[in-house]
Parts: C-alpha cells; sequence; structure tokens
C-alpha cells in the first residue's frame, strides 16, 4: 500500500457586496480625513468586502451564503459534481449558529450527502487546518475528493449602532481590519492536468504558557448583559510574535522538503493588515520569490484569506513551480504553513 | 507499509459538582410535585450535574475545566504524560469562546505543545467526530497517541433569572434534559494489554434537504436584542427519526464488520434522555448485548455522553468482547458509530 499523492484541482472564492474603502467607512461614521490618513498609514487596509449593509445594518450575507458560493464555484472549476465529493471540511471562527455546524448546512444546499462533513473551530489557521484534516483523510485512502472550505462573517459582532469614534483604539481598528469572506479548494487523490500537488502541510500550537494574543467572545442567552468586549487584541504581542513564527514555519516547511529559500517561485504571507503583511514578507526573506497579498484590498476576512491569496496564486504557477502559504494564528499561537508544487 | 491498528488505551470524565435531582430543580423554581411527577414519566432524566450554582447563578467550571481535568485523568490512566501525546482532538458544540478555541487552552493547561491541535464544531455526534479525526491521523503514521476530548457546558446559556414555569414547554424540557460534563480517552497505534481495538468508526452527514431538528444559537455583539431563541428542538421529529436512524447506523457498523447481532456484547446508544434512550435500545433489538446508558442519572450533556458511556462499559470488557456506541445529532441529521473490540 502506497499513500497516495494529493492535488490541489480547482479552487473559489467568495466576497460580499462591493469593496468598501475607507472613505466609505469614513463617512458612514462621521470620521474625518485625518483619520482616513491614519488608516491608510498605520494600518494598509484600503479597502474590504462586508456581509452587512453600512447603511442600513441590514444583515445581507451569512457564512453559509458565502461558503455555498465558493464551494459551488471551486466544484465547476474541477468540472466535479457533489456527487464526486466524498468528503466536506471546514475552518471558520465565526459559524452562523452552534448548531447544526455551517459545513453541514453548505453541503445540504450544494447537494452534498451522506459523507462525513467537518467543520474546525480556529481563526487564522482554519483553512490549513481544514486542508490538513482533509488531506490527512485522503491519504488513508479512504476518501478521494474533498471540498475544503474557509470563511469568516463578523456581522454578528459588527455593531452599526456604535460610533467608532466613541471605541476605544483598539476595537476602532478592528472595525478597519476585518472583512468577510470564503473561499474553497477541491483537493484530491486523482490528478489533473496542472494541478498543484501538496507537497506538505502542517498546524501546530505552540501556545504552551503564553497569554492569548487574541480573544473572541460569543455570548449565550445568560449573558446579553455581559460587559465583556467581544473581541480583544494584544497588537504588541501580535506584531512582535507574528513575523518571527512566520520565519519558523517558512524554514520548517522548506527544511521538511530538503528545498532552499532560492527554490521557492511563490509565497503566500499571513495576511494580518497590509501594513504587516508587508512587514512580514521582508523577515520572509524570499526576494526571489512573488509575493502574493491579498489583505489589503480584501481586508482580514480570516480564513478566507488563504484561499483568496491561492486564487491569485495559482493561475500564475506554471510546471515545477514551488509556493509556500503561511498562517499564524494569534489566539493561542498556532503555527501553520503549506506547500505546493506543480508536477 | 501496513496501516496500524488504532487502540483506546484510557478513558477518564469529568462532571461539575453533586447531581442535581428533579427536586431540586423543583425547589428553585417553586414548581410543584405535579411537575416533577411528568418529567420523571415524559422524560426519564433523574439528575444531571450542572456547571453553574442553582442557588447563586455562579459559573463555578468552563469546558477547560471540565476537559482538563478529563483529560488529565485518560493520561493517567493510560500512564502517560504530556510529552507522549502528539495529537490532541475536541469536539464540542458550546466552546467557551470563538477564539482561542478551547482544546487550544486545555493542552496549555496540561502541558502539550508543539502538535496539532483541532476541535470540531458538533452537537450529539462532536465526540464520534474527534475519534474518527484522530483514529484517521493515527493511521496514516503520523501521528501515535492522540488526546481525544468532547464535552460540553450549557451554562452561558442557562439563565437562572427566568422562572421554568413562564417557559414555552419545549424550552422548559431544555431544563430538564440537558446537563454538563466532559470526557477524554487516550488513542494510541500503541497497544497495551487489555486495550481495546477500535474496529470501525463513521460519521455521515444524512441531511440533505431535510430541516434541522435542532438548532443552538450564539449571540454576537450586535445581536444582543435578537429575539431569536437560544435553542428550538423538533421534539417530534426527533423522536421519528432518531431509533430509526440508530438502527440503521447499528447495521451499517455490523455489516462493515461482517458482525451479527448476537455477536455483540455491549450496546451504547444514543443518550437522549432516559425515556428516549429506554425507546431507542427497544427499537436496536440486540437483547443479548449489555446496554450501557448514562443519561438517565447524568442529563444530555452532549459529547461527555459517549465518554462516560465508555466508562462504565470497558472495564466490563473482556478478551474478545465486542462493542458498538451510536449517536446520531440531530441538528442537520448526522449519523456516528464506533465499534470496539478486545483483542
Amino acid at each position: 500500500m502506497t499513500a497516495p499523492s494529493v492535488y490541489l484541482r480547482s479552487i473559489g472564492t467568495a466576497l460580499p457586496g462591493p469593496p468598501v474603502d475607507n472613505a466609505a467607512l469614513a463617512a458612514r461614521f462621521g470620521l474625518n480625513r485625518l483619520w482616513e490618513q491614519w488608516v491608510d498609514t498605520f494600518v494598509g487596509t484600503k479597502a474590504r468586502h462586508l456581509a452587512v449593509d453600512l447603511a442600513t445594518g441590514e444583515v445581507r450575507y451569512s457564512l453559509a451564503d458565502l461558503a455555498e458560493t465558493a464551494g459551488r464555484r471551486a466544484l465547476a472549476n474541477a468540472g466535479l459534481t457533489a456527487a464526486d465529493v466524498d468528503l466536506v471540511v471546514m475552518g471558520t471562527a465565526m459559524p452562523d449558529a452552534l448548531m447544526p455546524a455551517t459545513v453541514n448546512v453548505v453541503a445540504d444546499r450544494l447537494g452534498i450527502d451522506q459523507v462525513p462533513a467537518y467543520q474546525l473551530q480556529s481563526g487564522c489557521t482554519g483553512a490549513f487546518q481544514a486542508l490538513d484534516v482533509a488531506h490527512q483523510m485522503l491519504l488513508t485512502g479512504r476518501h478521494h475528493t474533498a471540498l475544503v472550505l474557509g470563511g469568516d462573517v463578523c456581522a454578528k459582532h459588527f455593531d452599526m449602532t456604535r460610533n467608532p469614534a466613541d471605541l476605544p483604539p483598539g476595537e476602532q481598528v478592528n472595525g478597519v481590519l476585518f472583512g468577510d469572506g470564503a473561499g474553497a479548494v477541491v483537493l484530491s487523490s486523482r490528478a489533473a492536468p496542472g494541478a498543484a500537488r501538496v507537497r506538505h502541510v502542517f498546524v501546530r500550537l505552540t501556545g504552551l504558557g503564553r497569554a492569548p494574543g487574541q480573544t473572541l467572545e460569543w455570548y449565550g442567552m445568560a449573558e446579553r448583559d455581559s460587559p465583556k468586549p467581544p473581541a480583544v487584541e494584544d497588537y504588541k504581542a501580535i506584531e512582535e510574535s507574528v513575523p518571527r513564527m512566520a520565519a519558523e514555519i517558512l524554514d520548517e516547511v522548506l527544511d521538511n522538503l530538503g528545498w532552499k529559500r532560492a527554490d521557492l517561485d511563490f509565497v503566500l504571507p499571513p495576511q494580518l493588515s497590509g501594513r504587516m503583511t508587508a512587514r512580514i514578507a521582508e523577515v520572509l526573506d524570499v526576494p526571489d520569490a512573488v509575493e502574493v497579498s491579498c489583505v489589503a484590498e480584501t481586508g482580514n476576512n480570516g480564513n478566507a484569506l488563504p484561499f483568496l491569496q491561492l486564487e491569485r496564486a495559482l493561475p500564475q504557477l506554471s510546471y515545477g513551480d514551488r509556493a509556500v502559504a503561511i498562517a499564524v494564528e494569534s489566539s493561542k499561537w498556532i503555527k501553520a504553513g503549506l506547500a505546493l508544487e506543480v508536477v
């Protein structure tokens, strides 16, 4: 018995509505030109897509809506139908409900049934976790074609009644940083012309004794008056740790495969904000690889990001090309890496 | 390369506080003897353990607290330490927070680091999902010793300010049905004397076109005034579907292994309520197997239940014995089964 190879056969993504630029955010909340300049300079994120309508506060898209669209596109791009899928795995930090898990709603809408469907609760490394679980399950040979999904919709926490100018800076910046979206890929143990082979994927908790760099709460019926803020970030810890962890991840992926920095054609760095991503790309020190980033235009939409980066990278990859994608989850400090090679 | 066998090496569980019987629930909420009789007759659940203090409303245990205790016990019972664990997988419907995932908090507290840690969002089949993911990852040979956790704590939704007598019957029954708890097992590709071998584990979505039988919401900062109820069950659909699905799961597990009903020594049926479990056990039609149930004494504590059943069953298993555990998730109608054999 030889372990099969696993290929990334196709990709699909979905972003809600048109891009919302910093001027539109500023106009909605009565903020001035100085604020816009501050966002441009210190955050570096130019636009994001939002599931909530800025003017009315209406939530127009759920995570299931976006993931369904992304999944449908990925299947179509692979020339496959629901009946070809024998495994579904999704990563998200913000499911639509606790039950049913959103992955099951998406599977139902896509017509996928009678297969295992798994949803991983995770922040920025959820897409990699989903890829890892699917990859391992394809390697055992029990499954052959997996639909792997990821995405986040922060509309449940996006309180349109609060003026950002009244919020502390940490919460203000979240409204600027984050966006909504979803993505999907088809992983298969059956090769197709031009498909990138998954050479390595890993996820590793490195949180021993470390305080969380990011927390995201949910409220139950009994906690509706709770004073705890929904999202708390330790931006100092994030700025200190993430670039270093990203470099360690790259080293580990390269070591595992016996690749050198010079062998790398594309690098997909962690996407925190436009500015942070630019800093991380410098630390990674792969000047000969093409950097593929999207966060400045899409906002940080969590588990959608790796799919949005892959969607930009894949059409550029040709025979023999090697790409490494990197993610860091600052909640409890999780490292994640993915290596692809067109074979 | 031959796929390794996977063994259930040990188990540990944790229940919060002393059992809360129906008389104690009735006394707390000023309900009468008739109500107690109604619960005894129509629900059949005698007691449950609660993370929230009934008298004060104080939440005394988080899911991380209970899962940490269960995990510590499982490791001790296997004679292993944190350093022996190279994979952690957890199933829950009610994580303590969206980020960090509770599994990472538990791993940190147990001293487990530098390994993948995965948390599956799921209702009553989450423990089986976690077992399945861990089992597959042990089969690829990438991992050797997995700590598999499951549990649920519904304290966030347990609103102590509301008198159950003022609630509609559907919500009243939830307060009677549900409880809190956690469990853990060590799965390993290394055999130990008397360890039960995992012969088969499967999870399968069977929700195509079916409305959810159960929904559980979370509220975001922007939804705190939302009128939607936290938990909605279609008890008619559950009563109709779950016994039939449980029998189908048993048939499928037996067929897969070439076992007959007469070969079965122990059966661990789905644990919805004392009464429903008794009905399901009848439908399963395995009069020669010992039924191992716990829900009448523990309450329905979701993803803790299969561990509580296994903890009761394992000491009774001897060489050659065969056991099948069954779970049904009524959210989007998920089937799950597990077969063990002492080899």
